[in-house]
């Protein structure tokens, strides 16, 4: 038998895994070309094409037993110091290789934060609709996540539910900006804000209360939207990075994490990441991505491809009559279900080969996701399928 | 402050840092050519010319979306496909892709095993000496590591010893073979008996026992030397695999698990690995990495620059004094210290420039560990040291 934990996250995999089945299924009856899977963040676009020239630079220049090999468990040195520099002159910040951890991707990262942080029983807070994996990485070190409710009008944070929220037992707070799934992107004002929040709640209580930003959709953004860096706003703050969607390289498992120099307990905080990093079995980020990344440090995916499906999608799901905040980056969109049953919802989309996840699982019923990281045709080909879920429920 | 597990890992960390920081005054005083450094065991050997070809192949070939992109938490089908075949072919067993999961080298396998498996309070055996991560890897998840003496003239496990050991709450023995760190390779006949004798464990507690049998070093043998698969002597058993060293990679953290599929509970197991896999941050093993491998089957490193370096520092020591099991894999040789105090006799070493690490870090005071994978120069050079140590013990 498998450890109690495992038993129901295996129960609760099992129905996510089913959601898959069926849209298989769904392609076996109908054809590939009249499903319209928007289910998955699995990124569309192509790596940029300097990586392919990036990798047979390093393998021509670099010994193999470098590009190859173990370093510190924190990464190179040199990767750290470049990836540092270049925050630096983006945000106008001091930081060095001592505030860099290279991490397998994002979720590597706040796995290896909340095991350096959490006591059993320590809380972590989420604004919901939040990424259903926080819930999971919280509750690996036997920390509980408590949910707090978004202005569902804006999708931002609601801060008078914050305040209320936080305890003497909250360790965390794990914010997501560009968010998944509702596409929002966090303002100065409204960090700042929460900043204050945070600092005047950890003297109320003596404790420190620290901030996980995690930004892996940092760079999709649209219409010269700016995402403000969060280090600049509190003290106790780490960003989660991930190159999943930046560079579309998700499979690689390559980001960092990047700790404010002046957190509390900032040695012992980064002696644990180093050290969690190795025991939990990473033990580094994978090498050759991390040298790939010091190279690669203004390559970017080509964002308008997600844009164009952006402008289709969003504008022709308002002229149906669905209601939606209107996001400015990711490639999600989080539009209100017409009935408060999402489940259901989504459910009679399938009718119409629409697959889509009800808000539920973000901790926010009464929503939907719209993953469209799919081809443009494809975006194109399933409006006829909204239009008719638009139908079955008088949208208009 | 961080978590109370991770501050007693920090501090325990802090003492490897002292030595690595000692190892490199020594370099500055003396100079690097002068300091004899046997601690660490990362893989000197270059990895096999191939790779890079191979390397080049994928990006030629394959969509940049496929070898960089998500696949199944378990890995790609098609990779799991060719390793099955090739060890079916190698061990004559009947492996399907269900029977693996990729993970991120030995250490991520491991850690997802454990997860599967443990509750709090459960037991993990291994045997003394054994490479210390053991015991971080079964506390991460509130596990209990029981060290079962080997029997020192062989540094095979001692049967009798571990059937007093096995108690109702015994989950998993974890073996290591060849082993690190005394290079010894578990005979047929062993692995048999222990199987057997596992058996008969879990009916007399009505449990189900896993074997779990860590083999990053599976190909680093000498003279024909074979390494039986411990899948065939007992059913609820693993292998945990990793090419660091066969490929000189480790770096690239790239693995993966075999279950056998006569197991207890087989399918939640392998369900549970692939969510474990998930939410501990591993998502799936490095992708491009993993297609490497499935063109990479039948490269290896060249395994006699090992050799060379065994032959010359084993026969040099035995000629010196020292005593010492004579192993026939791995790139390390665990001699007997002179006195009971290891930490004394390697902390006299270090007056010769001599790095070596005390068994006392493996479950075994009285011996100590020499890694070899440096290069045979300086196996050369550091024998006046290893003389001088010897004479200060009046070895002879």
């Amino acid at each position: 038998m498998i450890s109690n934990k495992m038993q129901t996250l295996v129960a609760n995999s099992s129905v996510i895994r089913a959601m898959f089945e069926e849209g298989k299924k769904l392609s076996d009856i109908y054809g590939e070309e009249n499903v319209f899977d928007f289910s998955i963040g699995n990124p569309s676009v192509e790596p940029p094409e300097t990586i392919k020239a990036v990798i047979n630079d390093i393998l021509n220049e670099e010994s193999p037993n470098l590009v190859h090999g173990y370093m510190n468990n924190s990464g190179y040195e040199d990767v750290r110091d470049a990836i540092a520099e270049h925050i630096n002159k983006k945000d106008g910040l001091n930081l060095t290789r001592e505030n860099l951890i290279m991490t397998c991707g994002a979720a590597g990262g706040l796995n290896i934060i909340l095991k350096t942080l959490l006591n059993p029983g320590d809380e972590v807070i989420a604004f919901a609709p939040y990424f259903g994996e926080y819930k999971n990485y919280t509750e690996n070190y036997d920390g509980k996540l408590i949910e707090v409710p978004t202005n569902i009008e804006t999708f931002e944070p609601d801060l008078d539910a914050l305040k209320n929220a936080i305890t003497p037992k909250t360790r965390a707070l794990i914010i997501n900006t560009p968010n998944n799934p509702t596409g929002v992107i966090y303002s100065e004002e409204l960090l700042k804000n929460l900043g204050e929040l945070l600092d005047s709640k950890q003297k109320e209580f003596n404790t420190s209360i620290y901030l996980i930003s995690d930004e892996p959709y940092r760079e999709i953004i649209y219409d010269g939207a700016k995402v403000p860096c969060v280090l600049k706003y509190y003290r106790n703050s780490f960003i989660g990075y991930s190159y999943s969607k930046s560079l579309s390289l998700p499979g690689e498992r390559i980001g960092y994490i990047v700790a404010n120099g002046q957190m509390d307990d900032f040695d012992d905080v980064m002696s644990s990441l180093n050290v969690a990093n190795r025991i939990l079995g990473f033990v580094n980020a994978p090498s050759l991505f991390q040298r790939v990344i010091a190279r690669s440090l203004d390559a970017e995916v080509d964002v308008n491809i997600y844009k164009k499906n952006f402008d289709l999608l969003y504008n022709s799901l308002i002229d149906m009559g669905y209601s939606c905040v209107k996001p400015n980056g990711t490639f999600y969109l989080f539009p209100k279900a017409p009935i408060e049953d999402d489940k259901k919802f989504c459910n009679d989309a399938k009718q119409f080969n629409l697959l889509l996840v009800p808000g539920s699982s973000f901790g926010c019923p009464g929503h939907f996701r719209v993953s469209y990281c799919v081809s443009y045709d494809k975006v194109k080909s399933s409006l006829p399928a909204f239009e008719k879920l638009a139908k079955l429920y008088n949208l208009k």
